[in-house]
C-alpha cells in the first residue's frame, strides 16, 4: 500500500522451507554474525573499546565527579580514535556513515552517559556544523571539534517548545549595518533547556533561531556561537544555568542558555540550505519554507538511529543478565527431591521473559536495516527524495518502539532477578534510570509516531491521486461495504465455518509466515484506510475544525502506526531469517521469530477478532500455541543470548558471573551432607 | 462463587440512579472527604509531618550522608509522636491498628526511604517482638525498639531464599545443656540479604531460622538476637556486609548478616506460635507444621497493606504533577490564532493519563477497604480465621496491582512531562527510582497473585464439598457444554441478533453499572472454572507431575489473579461512589468509575470476544465510547487530583508549581505585542 510498506516487503518462499526439527542445534556464531550485520568490524572495535574498564561508570560518584570523568572519557575515545568514522576523510575521518553510528551505539555499553556525551559533541553539534554549515564552516571549526579542542553544544530545543521545533522563540535578527547577526532570547521559555555541554564543558554552540532580515522571519536556521571563553566564562550577553540533577545520564552537564543581543558575525550562519548576503537578501537553495525546514532536520536523523541502536544494545545487556540468572537461580522444589527447580523453567518466568528477547531480535535486525537506509543517503548512494523520506519514517517507527523496548525490558528483567535485580551493582537499575528518558528526546515516542502515521496518510491518499471521481467513489462505497461486512460478522461467521480442523491444525495456520504477515499487514491497512475515511474532507476544513477532526482520532492514529512499525520489524526479522543458512540455527530462530509474530497477534487479538479476521476458535489456539513455543524455545535461550556476542566486560552484573552457580551447588552438597548423615544416624 | 468474591459483592440498585448531567460540579471537599477514609484525622496528621521539611529527601546526597539523615528522619517521628500508634496503649501506645498503617503510609510522601526505614524498624521489626513474642519479650524490648533505643532488623529474607521462606538455611539448634539456642549459617546462600538496618545502624534483630531441637526440624521460627554493641561492632560469631547501592531507597541501609554458632538463650525464640521448654520439648498452639507458619507470617502482613497505600499515595503525586502541568503547557497550535494547544486537549494525552487517574481512584478505594479489613482482624474484632484468610488475600491481590500501578504511572507521568519530567527536582524519576522494589519486596508480586489463585480455586473446591459425585458429574458436563457453546460461537451469534441498536445503545449498555460487573465478574469465574478442569485430579497425581500440570497454567492462574484483583478494586470503588450524596460529585466518579471498568474491558476484549460473552458489534463501541469519556472527565481532571488532598509541600515538584504557566503569559503577551507592532507597521 504504502511506499514504505511496499519497498519493504517480505519475500516469501510458496511453501516454507523450514521443517519443525525438536532437536534443532543453535549456532550462537552465526547468530551472532547475523547480528554483528555489515559493520560487524567496526562493532567489534568498539565493543573492544566499550569493555575497558576507562570507559566505565563508576557507580556512587558525585555529579560533579560523574561529568568529569565523562569528559575525560570523551578525550580517551579521540586518543582511540573512536569517533571519527563519520567525518570527511579530508579531516581525517572515514566518510563512514553506516559505520560511524554502529561504533557510536555500541559505546551505551559502556555508559550511556558516554554514548550520550559523545553523540553532543560528535553527533549533534559535530554534525550540525558539517551538514548545515560549507566549507569555510568545516575548515575552521571540524578539527577543533573532531580533537575536543572546542567542546560544544547543539542548542536547539527551548524550555517553551520541545517537540514542536519551528515554534522556537529565539531569533537572530540580520544588522545591515555591522554585516551581523544578533542572537537574542525574547522571553524566559525561550532559553536554550536540557542542552548537553551546556552547563560546564561546552566552549561553543550551534544555535537554533528564527531568522529575521529585513523584517522577515525566514524560520528556524543555525548559527554558530562561541559561548564561552578560554577560562570557561559566558561572554558577554550569554548567560545560563545547570539544569542540575537529573533521573539519569548525570556524566552530561546539561543546562540553560540566554542571550541579550549577541553579535556574531554574518558568516556563523551555517548557510547550506539558507544564506543572507551582506545587504541582507536571503536566498535558499529549497523555496518552500517547509521542506527547507525539514530538510534540515532531516540531516540530524543520525541521532535517532543511533538511539534504536543503543536501545537494543541495552535490552540484549538485560536480557543476558536475567536470562543467565534464571537457568542458575533455584527456588521452589516441585519435584520429590530435595533440588528446587530452575526459576526459567516456570512457564510465567518463560512469559515474562522470551517475548523480549523475541522482539529485541526483531528491533535488532531490523536496527541493522535502518543503519543501511542510513548509510545509503548519506554516503549518496541511495539518496533520492523517497530515501530521505524512508529513512526518516523508519526511524521515526523504529525509535520508539525500541526505546519503550528497552525501558519495558531493564524493569522486567529488574523484577526477575528480584532484589538482586535492585543493586546497583548488577546495573539493570542504572541502565534504566539512564535509558529513561531516551524515550522523549531527539523526537518524543508520541509525536514521532505521529509523523510516522502522517507519512502513512499521505502514501495512501497518493494511490487515489489522479484517479476519477467515479473510482474513488466505488472505492469509498466498497469500503463502506467490507465494513459492514465485519460489521455484521458475515465474514467472521464464514471463517467459523471453514475453521473445522482441530485445534493443532488452527495453530499450525497461526504460525505460518504467510499467514502471520497477512494478518500484521492486513490490520494496518484496515486501519489505515478506516482513518483516511474517517479523515476526508478536513482538507477542505478550516484549520481548527480539522485539529479537532485529527484529535478525536490521535490516539487511533498513534496505534496505526505502532502497529506499521511492528509490521515493518517482523519483516526484517523474517529477511534476515531466510538468510541463515544453518538449519539448526534457522529454526531455533524460526520459532523466536513465531514468538514475535504470535505475541504481536496476541496484543491486538481483539482487533482481529473484532474485524473479522480470525475466529474465536482460532483465536484460542493462541495462548497455548505460545505456550507451547515458549517451552521448545527456553532450552536454546542461554545459546540465543550467546549469541548477542556480548562478554563479562560489557554485562558487568554480578548476576551473570556464575556467583549464583556456585552458591547453588555449595547448599546442594549441604543438602546431600546432611540426608547421609540422617541415613547414617537411622541405619 | 469464592467466598472472598462473595463477600464483597457489590450492592447494584435496581436502576441507576445517577442520570447523566453534562453540566455536572465536582466538589473537591466531598471527593477528598471519602478518599480520606476512615482515618482521616490521622491522615491529615501524618501529612502535617510528612509536609515538612525536616522529612524531606535532599536529592544529591551521598549515600552515606543520605543514610545518616534518614536515621535522624526516624528520632523525628519518634519526638513528634508519628510512628507509635499500632503499639499497645500499656506501653504508650494506641492499640490503633488501621490508623498505624494510614499514617505509615502517607510517610512515602515524604520520602519512600523513610517510610520504609520507619517500616522496617517499627512495621517488621517491632510487629515482629509484638506479634510473634509474648509479654516477658514485650516488656523486654517493645520500649527500646518504639523510642529507637534498640533500631532492628526484620532478618528473613536469604540470598538463596526471598519467596520461598519456608525453605531458608539458617538453623537454630537447641542445646540442652545450656538451655540456648544456636544459630548458625550453613552455607553462603544462607546469608540474610537485603536487610534493612543491617548494614549500620541495627543493634538488634529478628533472625528467621530453622527450628531444632532433640533432632527435629519444627520449621521456621523468630529469635531476637543482638547484633552489635554500643560501639556499632558486630557481637562475636556475627558477621555481614554492606548491600551497597541500590536503584532507589539509599537512605536504607541494607546489608547481609551470617551468624556463626551464635548462642541465644532459650527465652530469645519469640514463642507465641511455638515454644521450647527447657527439656528440649517443643510445643505449639497450632498442630500443623504448614497452618502455623502461614500464621507466623500472617501477622506480618501489615507491611504488604502499607505498601498497597503507599503505592497509591504516589500514584497521587505524580498524576497531580502531570496533569497540573498538562493544564499549564501549550505546544503546537491546532488552531488559527497565535495561542497554542493545552496539552490536556490531546486525545492522546488524555488517553495515556486519564486512564491511569480512574485506576488511581479505584486502588485508592480498595485500599481503604483493606485497611478496615485489617484494622477489624487485628483489634480483633472481625478476627475469624475466614477474615484472616480474605485479608491475606486481599493484600496479596492489591499490593501487585497498586505496586505496578504506581511504576507505570510514575512512567507515564515523566514522559508526559518531557524533558521536564526527567529532572530530579520534579521528583518522578526520584520516586520511580525508590518505588521499583515495591514489585518485588514484602512478597514478589508475581508470587503473591499465585496465591491470590490457589485462595480462588481452594473456594471454588469448596463448593462442591459434601456434594455427591452426581452433582459434580453434572456440573462437568454442563461446565462442557457451556464450553462447546461459546467455542461453536452460538452465543456470541444470538448475542448479535439482539445487538440490533445502534452503536449508542450498546454503547450505553457497557457503561450501564451491572453490565460492567457483570462481565468483570463472569471473566473471573469462568477463568477459575476451566483452571478447575484443567487441574482437576491433580489431587491425585505424584508430586512432579502435579507441579508441571500447575506449571503448564502457571500463567493462566496469574492472569485469572489479576482479573480476580481487578474485579474487586472495581467493586470497591463502586461502593464508594454509591456513599457519595452530592450528586455532581456523584456524577462526575461515576464518569471515572466507568472509564476504570470499560479499560479493564478494553484490556481483556479478545477474552471476552472468544468466549463469546461480548459480540463484535458491541466490542467496536468500546474505543469510540472510551474517547467520548474521556473528553467527558477531561474539564474535571484538575478538581479529581486536587481531590487527593496533596498541597505542594508535598507535590514538590517544579511542573507543578505554576511556573509554567508563567511562562505561557510572557511568551503570550510577547506574541501580543509583536503582532500589534507589526499591525500599526502596516496602518
Amino acid at each position: 500500500m504504502s511506499n514504505t510498506h511496499t519497498r519493504t516487503e517480505v519475500q516469501i518462499p510458496a511453501t516454507s522451507s523450514v521443517t519443525d526439527d525438536d532437536d534443532a542445534v543453535l549456532d550462537p556464531e552465526v547468530l551472532g554474525a547475523a547480528l554483528l550485520g555489515k559493520w560487524a568490524d567496526v562493532r567489534r572495535q568498539a565493543r573492544e573499546l566499550a569493555g575497558r574498564p576507562e570507559l566505565h561508570t563508576i557507580e556512587g560518584l558525585s555529579s560533579a565527579e560523574q561529568r568529569e570523568r565523562c569528559f575525560g572519557q570523551l578525550r580517551y575515545l579521540v586518543d582511540h580514535h573512536g569517533v571519527h568514522r563519520g567525518f570527511p576523510s579530508r579531516f581525517g575521518g572515514e566518510d563512514n556513515h553506516g559505520g560511524n553510528v554502529a561504533g557510536f551505539e555500541e559505546l551505551v555499553v559502556a555508559d550511556p552517559s558516554l554514548q550520550i556525551k559523545a553523540g553532543v559533541q560528535w553527533g549533534l553539534f559535530g554534525s550540525a556544523v558539517l551538514h548545515l554549515g560549507t566549507a569555510a564552516h568545516h575548515a575552521a571549526w571540524l578539527p577543533g571539534i573532531m580533537n575536543l579542542d572546542i567542546p560544544g553544544c547543539f542548542a536547539m530545543t527551548e524550555t517553551g517548545h520541545g517537540s514542536d521545533v519551528a515554534s522556537i522563540g529565539t531569533t537572530a535578527t540580520y544588522q545591515l549595518d555591522t554585516e551581523e547577526f544578533v542572537l537574542h532570547t525574547p522571553y524566559r521559555a525561550a532559553w536554550k533547556d536540557y542542552i548537553g555541554n551546556a552547563a560546564v564543558d561546552g566552549r561553543a554552540a550551534v544555535v537554533f533561531a528564527q531568522l529575521i532580515t529585513d523584517g522577515a522571519n525566514h524560520g528556524v536556521h543555525a548559527f554558530y556561537l562561541e559561548l564561552r571563553d578560554s577560562a570557561g566564562q559566558f561572554k558577554d550577553g550569554i548567560g545560563g544555568e545547570d539544569d542540575g540533577l537529573k533521573g539519569g545520564l548525570n556524566g552530561i552537564d546539561n543546562g540553560r542558555l540566554h542571550f541579550t543581543a549577541v553579535r556574531i558575525p554574518r558568516t556563523n550562519l551555517l548557510n547550506r540550505y539558507g544564506d543572507v548576503a551582506p545587504d541582507g537578501t536571503y536566498s535558499s537553495p529549497i523555496t518552500s519554507a517547509g521542506r527547507r525546514f525539514f530538510t534540515m532536520l532531516g540531516t540530524l536523523v543520525q541521532g535517532r538511529v543511533s538511539l534504536d541502536g543503543a536501545a537494543v544494545a541495552v535490552s540484549k545487556l538485560a536480557l543476558k543478565t536475567a536470562i543467565t540468572y534464571a537457568h542458575e537461580r533455584r527456588q521452589f522444589n516441585a519435584g520429590p527431591d530435595l533440588r528446587e527447580e530452575v526459576i526459567m523453567d516456570y512457564q510465567r518466568h518463560q512469559r515474562r521473559l522470551l517475548p523480549l528477547l523475541a522482539t529485541t531480535f526483531a528491533a535488532s535486525f531490523a536496527h541493522e536495516e535502518l543503519l543501511e537506509k542510513f548509510d545509503g543517503v548519506f554516503s549518496e548512494t541511495t539518496d533520492t527524495d523517497a530515501d530521505r523520506q524512508d529513512l526518516e519514517t523508519l526511524a521515526a517507527a523504529y525509535k520508539p518502539l525500541s526505546t519503550w523496548h528497552a525501558l519495558a525490558t531493564l524493569q522486567e528483567c529488574r523484577e526477575a532477578c528480584g532484589g538482586a535485580g535492585f543493586l546497583t551493582e548488577n546495573r539493570l537499575t542504572s541502565l534504566r534510570a539512564d535509558m529513561d528518558i531516551y524515550a522523549t528526546f531527539e523526537g518524543d515516542n508520541n509525536v514521532l509516531l505521529q509523523l510516522v502515521a502522517k507519512r502513512l496518510l499521505a502514501d495512501y491518499a497518493k494511490e487515489f491521486q489522479g484517479v476519477d471521481f467515479g473510482v474513488l467513489a466505488r472505492y469509498v462505497v466498497s469500503q463502506a461495504a467490507g465494513k459492514t461486512l465485519h460489521r455484521s460478522g458475515l465474514r467472521r461467521m464464514a471463517q467459523t465455518m471453514v475453521d473445522t480442523g482441530s485445534e493443532r491444525k488452527s495453530a499450525i495456520a497461526l504460525r505460518d509466515e504467510r499467514t502471520q504477515h497477512e494478518l500484521l499487514s492486513d490490520r494496518v491497512t484496515t486501519m489505515i484506510g478506516d482513518l483516511a475515511a474517517a479523515l476526508r474532507g478536513t482538507s477542505h476544513m478550516g484549520h481548527a475544525q480539522a485539529a479537532a477532526r485529527f484529535n478525536a482520532h490521535q490516539h487511533e492514529l498513534i496505534e496505526a502506526a505502532t502497529a506499521h512499525a511492528e509490521l515493518l520489524q517482523w519483516e526484517a526479522f523474517t529477511r534476515a531469517l531466510h538468510a541463515i543458512a544453518d538449519p539448526g540455527t534457522r529454526q531455533v530462530l524460526t520459532w523466536v521469530r513465531d514468538l514475535y509474530g504470535l505475541c504481536l497477534l496476541e496484543k491486538n487479538l481483539a482487533w482481529y477478532l473484532m474485524h473479522g479476521r480470525l475466529s474465536a476458535q482460532r483465536a484460542r489456539t493462541l495462548g497455548p500455541y505460545i505456550n507451547r513455543l515458549l517451552a521448545k524455545i527456553r532450552p536454546h535461550s542461554l545459546q540465543l543470548v550467546e549469541s548477542f556476542g556480548y562478554g563479562p566486560e560489557h554485562v558487568r552484573s554480578t548476576l551473570a558471573s556464575g556467583t549464583e552457580k556456585l552458591r547453588q551447588e555449595e547448599a546442594a552438597a549441604y543438602m546431600r551432607e546432611q540426608r547421609s548423615q540422617r541415613q547414617s544416624t537411622l541405619r
